[in-house]
């Protein structure tokens, strides 16, 4: 099959790829129907070394199950399932509390032995704890762009939310406005945060933001923003910080704005280890931080009837849709902030 | 009067102090019965740079009210009160919200222009709003050891439990075996924490954990102490952590024990400002960290009945009395980990 391998930094290609075939008897092979280039693509393609065999790209999907194995009880050939960006088993003690992120045979489509989603079909591994299976609709729906939010940045801008407990009434504060942050937005907003702040500096996408439910945006970086926050929220900073970027000054941009006994919700993937949490920082005010990898399988069925029923339309986020042999050219794209994210349509 | 001042590392004195007097109308001038020496008395004891002017040291105590400003409302002389380690005007809308210690116009006793607890009196601001009366006992009363307990220590681990949410059933492990380690102890007990598991390597102190409810006890360090706990809690960590010491060592050990999904919650004031919150330490297991200067202020009230009434004997902690003079020899004793904690009696 052709697939999507990554061998360095910017170093994208269309390759022969072997089909994916049944290995245990709790696997699944899906024949993909939609996949995407995520933000978190782009920090390998900053910084991966070069790497001969390549690396198989992509974990966001939704496809058609061809073939299960034997122990397969939930799922039949041609069923349209939704993909969560982490594999799990869903019987373990982390599954059934439903942090399916810390799944104890769980993993990540880009592990040794896996392969990633930008490609014409998967190996699934735990099918029935890991796919979900969209009902009542095939796979020319139009309704599949915004399924699709749900493999990863929907279900990630609602974890940011969740964790920060956003309720009715609040102020909150985005930070980013990727695909992510806009979808932290809309999430906030679906919780009732009634004041949405979304810091980010392009227009078109924090124009999407405002259709997603901001109220207010803010595109200074630095001091500078961080004063127009405190302004907008009477001086003391922002009860609920949602942090959707993972590099380091998007962290200290969120421990800035922060009211005190406030927290920050962290989802985007943190490209630095150390950082300041101590008395200036995070516990003189007793700040609370939170978030981690969203385990969106948590989430995919119960943000789905909004989407099936057209209540909300988050598949806003693409603004491109390629074929697979164009998804390099999507990499630099979405590099070079052409585009917000891009959709793979097989 | 006689107060006792830092003058650098490990140079305490008593010296003479200008008697303190109002300044303020909403002042209380307050005789000071009970005073005590901290656990973060120590750290300046460590690495305060020479200071020819010395500093005025102490922050917990309780005195017999014996001026006050035109503006108080809720005393009068002869009161028994406790007081914060934190003042705090009681009105602001941090303080409306119980957290004191983020008061706009409270601050600490050792603040230019303020004075220490470990002297014969002391002037203290916002009184309405920073002092609590204690009812129906005066300044003889033996119960005197465990309600200077609530002037921090005791308010503070109970920060720690309830920042941490500890609740009914909960498996919970303490980082310190200090008094406000011992006092997170009983907190977690009292909000009804099944297994306590104490780690701290002084026979003494932690045989008084036990007696405050710990379960377990985990004297061992590092790599050791950590396959300790995993293995009393069937390998995959504790639920919830409180870290009662501020040390960076302590904190690694938090986020080493802590199981995924599970909350971090600190009391220990940092010693350090960058730690490890990246994708190993907190953010991959979704490891909520939480905690800050406890607003001991809300809990007095709270805690004070189960004292008065003797269901709980905080007072444990301190096991020495002295009187002023020898408190320069009490900074010694509780440094060398020969007293745990020492109690001036005035």
């Amino acid at each position: 099959m052709k697939a999507i391998y990554m061998f360095g930094a910017g170093d994208v290609r269309l390759v022969d790829a072997p089909d994916p075939i049944l290995k245990d008897r709790t696997d699944a092979v899906v024949r993909i129907v939609r996949a995407c280039v995520c933000g978190s693509d782009l920090h390998p393609y900053h910084g991966m070394p070069s790497t001969p065999g390549g690396v198989s790209m992509g974990h966001e999907f939704i496809g058609v199950v061809e073939e299960i194995g034997s122990d397969v009880r939930t799922l039949v050939p041609g069923d349209l399932v939704i993909s969560p960006f982490a594999f799990s088993d869903g019987t373990c003690e982390f599954c059934r509390e439903g942090l399916y992120t810390s799944c104890i045979h769980g993993g990540f489509w880009d592990m040794p032995g896996m392969g990633g989603a930008q490609a014409e079909g998967i190996r699934v591994p735990f099918a029935d704890g890991t796919l979900v299976k969209v009902p009542g609709i095939d796979e020319t729906s139009p309704l599949l762009t915004s399924l699709l939010t749900l493999s990863d940045v929907y279900g990630t801008g609602w974890h940011a939310a969740t964790r920060a407990g956003v309720t009715a009434g609040d102020t909150v504060a985005v930070i980013g406005d990727g695909a992510v942050g806009l979808m932290a937005v809309l999430s906030a907003r679906q919780l009732g945060a009634e004041r949405i702040i979304l810091m980010g500096r392009h227009r078109a996408r924090t124009d999407l933001g405002r259709k997603f439910g901001a109220t207010d945006v803010v595109a200074e970086r630095g001091d500078e923003g961080i004063e127009k926050v405190r302004e907008l929220t009477g001086g003391h900073g922002v009860r609920k910080v949602l942090e959707a970027v993972g590099h380091l000054p998007a962290y200290e941009q969120a421990y800035r704005i922060v009211r005190p006994g406030g927290v920050i919700s962290r989802v985007g993937v943190p490209q630095y280890e150390d950082a300041p949490i101590g008395f200036g920082s995070l516990f003189g005010g007793n700040i609370t931080l939170t978030g981690g990898p969203a385990p969106v399988r948590a989430y995919i069925e119960q943000l789905m009837p909004a989407i099936l029923d057209g209540t909300v339309n988050p598949g806003k986020v693409f603004d491109r849709t390629v074929t697979l042999d164009a998804v390099p050219e999507a990499y630099r794209a979405m590099d070079d902030r052409e585009a917000l994210k891009v959709m793979i349509a097989l």
